[in-house]
């Protein structure tokens, strides 16, 4: 039996690190500049413990562009390294120095704050560099400078030279398909996306680029409202103020610093996802925060930060990772914890700012069931008529009296559109009900959810029926025609409308109620609304023509004239127009139904 | 000067390609059994130089499921390998034995079907398994079988085994974070994803997982439109059939072949993307092809299969690649060549697909310059009346007497929805106006972009104008009013509807002509659509009052009639009724309005 070690061809590493490693080359910027920041950690980490004595003086880092040259050079003022260190960091591939250095210091200054978590970062150089210099002096007394070069080739050279500061100054010489990083619009554009929040200045053509404490750092108890809305400007300059946020602030089971902000969210076409940034120890991760944020606050827009997730993750890594579920749990906790607070100690405040919120909200109820329990008690029904709000439960007290049907459910009556829905609103809040608005994208699915969800509640929309069987579908009411007369409207109605769809019926209502009523049922309109919106396996009910139910108020006055009608076409026009009237409040009178309803009306009015 | 190689400490190397080369735990079988094919398709070029005597015998290949011991062992019965072979080309990391058999059998039988292109995915076994064993016994006469061991440390031991078989055994003992893939129903989804469609019989638990000669492999000339057909069942078993196809076969600059298929597409919820499989060597890769095929394609269905595509790679990588760029350009004009021929041999199918392929020539139209080249000789304008299409050419020759103006520019007038819009087509259908439809949703941004492409052209929607002003907007004709009557008229309408929105003029129209006309300027209302649409820097236009204009027929005889009523209340409502009327044609009557309306209309019908 033969027993060994399995063996790597370092000149075959080279082109994986440079080909799979990172899909982006613009990450090789982020990696050296993560490095200089590492470096400088360290070093103040070794003055705070006392091993570094004497004056630290700047430790700003510079990031220089030269085009003639064709150079970029990132120099810092940290550790530096010696020429073991050299053999000991970057001759030996793999090695993760931070690693090291973070279990020795764990727990004092900034020891934790290390961003390297592998020591690959270095190699991603050679992506974009056909050389590399690093001319480096370590901190400790005495160190003799070095001078390491390599061109990506597995072949390096050491030797000794001159450098008057303690640092490290990594030179990379731009190779030829590389050529639009030697731009300097360019290098600003992605120092500002990795590095804006960095911990340590960097300079880049002699101005600073990035903000060493962003707000997240720091305590909420040392920002003021501005100070969050004055971050959130530095994030998104041209957005509109958000409307509140949370600061999240955990140390224990995992890390996570951030803040959340609440967007103004009216019109569907104004939402944006993607809009929160992820953060490893201040240095820019992903705009791609999908499995880390639950789906109902990828509206949100903010940053959170923490080390616990690694750099360079793939997504369906994250998807499993404990962390991130736990995170995840996390975010949801606070934010409705943050809703119910701002619920419980300023109503007025948060009803002004339900319809910027609502979808948040109804989203996450319909998704995570630990939310749906605290969000029922801030959840707000509106009222049409605008400005009243009511929880669930204030909405059952207000209206158990008028709304409460035979099975003892609670019917809440709502409108998907309150302006096209106006005749069936005014005549159902002529009868005394409580009309509420669900006009968002999520409200057919949160229905039904709700009807699940919530005990003894149902759903109608208020043009389902006549208003007088919206809670029952109660027996009617007596007709003042006679038999003989309404035989004759039913067969006027019945000649008008010969559509296998529509469903005629004489009723007596009150003499102040509408001539014709168009209603449309609401179990079946809902199938048709959910098919509508697509993706539903019961698409074909979208195809199916519109069941509707014609309701003939044989108790209004108009009748009476229009059975004394001598005239056999007008009186068939006249039940024609009075059909189309309600047809138009159900918007189903279209195309050259419409036209000839206009035609017809002129044709009425000049006949006079 | 010290010089050296940098070196690569093997043992950091596993959690690399663990955590980062592949995202994706799904991936090691994909892995494994391509090396199995590979191993066959090796063999087999041995025996077709003559370097392998004798029966090949079955070469199935056999994925198999061990619940009780843990274990998945993939089985082929292609060349194998000695232990010198297992030496190099195991516990050697990085080196890629498919490269270099490439290179020695070039040209000659399946040598250039090598899947893989580093010699890494063995090692992604690792990622699932706690220890993984190699059974393998070369095809070379009197050769020893070999069993090499390795629990994911970089030890391994090797040893002389038995084996009757020529082929090789990979073992994997799935570890415990692993044991979702301990799942036959599991393990059939993923082989059935990526290794359909490979070229070997692969068989797991004694059924046959893929079918070895999929359509595109195979030469168009060998294939009836129903194999096509088939082969897209075969592929979207719940798919209705595809409108058309293109098979493409290149080899040169790069290699591709596959097939597109174009699928009715009628309402915009019906669209799905990423429908298009990339493959290479028939080796499933990504239903992400994004940056492969041009954006206005992504809408096909299909399958593309290329090796010049490297299996394990970034989106962003294939953004910058050549290869790609030109497979790009390639797929757009073979499908711009395919529409031409269709349009050209059989016009009369071509109409018949129109509907379902309008959205692709439009959208390509738009984004394509080459592609808008050839388009433009077949995209089609359909009249609203239905089954009447002409191209640009035909439509300027049908039109050119009537609808050229002023400034000797065609006039396009079309309707966005000819049900809404049903008075005004039919108003400028009696003038002799041919009106086309526009309704996808892509055709605000296709009149915009085709006024700047096309010379002379212009669109104009036919509710844009009174008829007699669509083309040109001249001076009108007398009014039989005396002006006494005029300026009672005037004052009636600007009583009834005092909005800055609405201007009111007074025009000798038809005695024919409806009573009022409301009009939207074109240029007004295309801004708000288009800022309707979102994502416009000039949103603001959504926000601005629909500007009106609402021409009052000063020869419809119903004014006689209204001027001589003493009843000044009923007057009013008359006219107010006939503005509603107007407004009603345009959808622009709404909500309470509505609401009232139609009271006023039953009232005035009672009044009679």
């Amino acid at each position: 039996m033969q027993k060994g070690a399995i063996r790597v061809q370092t000149e075959n590493i080279f082109p994986i690190i440079k080909k799979f490693l990172y899909s982006d080359h613009d990450i090789f910027l982020r990696e050296l500049v993560s490095n200089a920041v590492d470096a400088t950690q360290k070093l103040k980490t070794l003055a705070s413990v006392g091993e570094f004595k004497g004056d630290i003086g700047s430790t700003d880092i510079t990031v220089a562009l030269d085009v003639e040259k064709k150079t970029i050079t990132i120099s810092d003022r940290g550790v530096g390294m010696t020429a073991e260190e050299v053999d000991k960091y970057i001759n030996q591939v793999a090695f993760s120095g931070a690693e090291e250095f973070v279990k020795k210091y764990k727990g004092q200054g900034d020891g934790a704050n290390i961003i390297g978590h592998f020591g690959l970062g270095f190699y991603s150089s050679f992506m974009v560099s056909s050389q590399v210099e690093i001319i480096t002096k370590s901190w400790k007394p005495d160190a003799q400078a070095v001078r390491w070069e390599c061109d990506g080739s597995p072949e390096y050279q050491l030797e000794e030279t001159e450098k008057t500061e303690r640092g490290t100054d990594i030179v990379l010489h731009i190779n030829e398909e590389s050529e639009e990083f030697l731009d300097e619009h360019r290098i600003r554009t992605i120092l500002e996306k990795f590095c804006r929040f960095l911990p340590v200045p960097i300079k880049f053509q002699d101005t600073q680029i990035n903000n060493t404490t962003p707000a997240w750092v720091k305590k909420p108890s040392e920002l003021t409202a501005d100070d969050y809305q004055n971050f959130y400007k530095e994030l998104y300059p041209f957005a509109e103020p958000p409307l509140f946020w949370i600061h999240l602030n955990v140390d224990y089971p995992f890390n996570l610093t951030g803040i959340l902000y609440f967007p103004k969210i009216t019109k569907s076409y104004e939402i944006q996802k993607d809009k929160i940034s992820l953060y490893s120890n201040q240095v820019f991760v992903t705009d791609e925060v999908k499995n880390i944020v639950p789906e109902f606050l990828m509206l949100l827009h903010g940053v959170i930060d923490s080390p616990d997730i690694p750099l360079n993750v793939s997504r369906s890594y994250l998807q499993g990772d404990p962390n991130v579920k736990k995170i995840n749990a996390h975010i949801t906790k606070k934010v409705a914890d943050k809703l119910d607070e701002m619920f419980r100690t300023d109503r007025k405040s948060f009803e002004e700012k339900w319809e910027h919120i609502a979808l948040f909200v109804k989203y996450g109820m319909m998704t995570e069931d630990k939310f749906l329990d605290k969000a029922s008690k801030f959840h707000l029904l509106e009222d049409v008529t605008g400005g009243a709000f009511y929880t669930l439960e204030e909405y059952r007290t207000a209206t158990a009296a008028l709304q409460t049907n035979k099975e003892n459910k609670l019917v809440i009556l709502y409108a998907t559109n309150p302006v096209q829905q106006d005749s069936y609103v005014s005549a159902a809040a002529a009868k005394g009900f409580k009309v509420v608005k669900l006009d968002t994208m999520v409200d057919a699915g949160f229905i039904n959810h709700m009807e699940q969800k919530w005990e003894n509640v149902q759903f109608t929309r208020v043009d389902a029926d006549i208003p007088d069987n919206l809670i029952d579908h109660e027996a009617t009411a007596v007709s003042v025609l006679s038999e003989e007369q309404e035989g004759k409207l039913k067969e006027l109605f019945g000649q008008q409308l010969a559509l296998p769809y529509i469903k005629v019926e004489l009723k007596g209502l009150g003499a102040q109620d509408q001539p014709v009523i168009v209603t449309r049922g609401e179990l079946m309109r809902r199938m048709k609304d959910m098919a509508a919106m697509g993706g539903s396996a019961a698409s074909w009910y979208a195809g199916m023509p519109d069941e509707i139910t014609m309701t003939v108020n044989a108790n209004h006055p108009i009748y009476q004239n229009i059975l004394q009608e001598g005239n056999g076409e007008l009186q068939e026009k006249q039940v024609r127009n009075l059909a189309d009237l309600a047809l138009l409040s159900q918007n189903l009178l279209t195309g050259a139904d419409l036209t000839a309803f206009v035609q017809r009306s002129v044709e009425l009015m000049g006949n006079k």
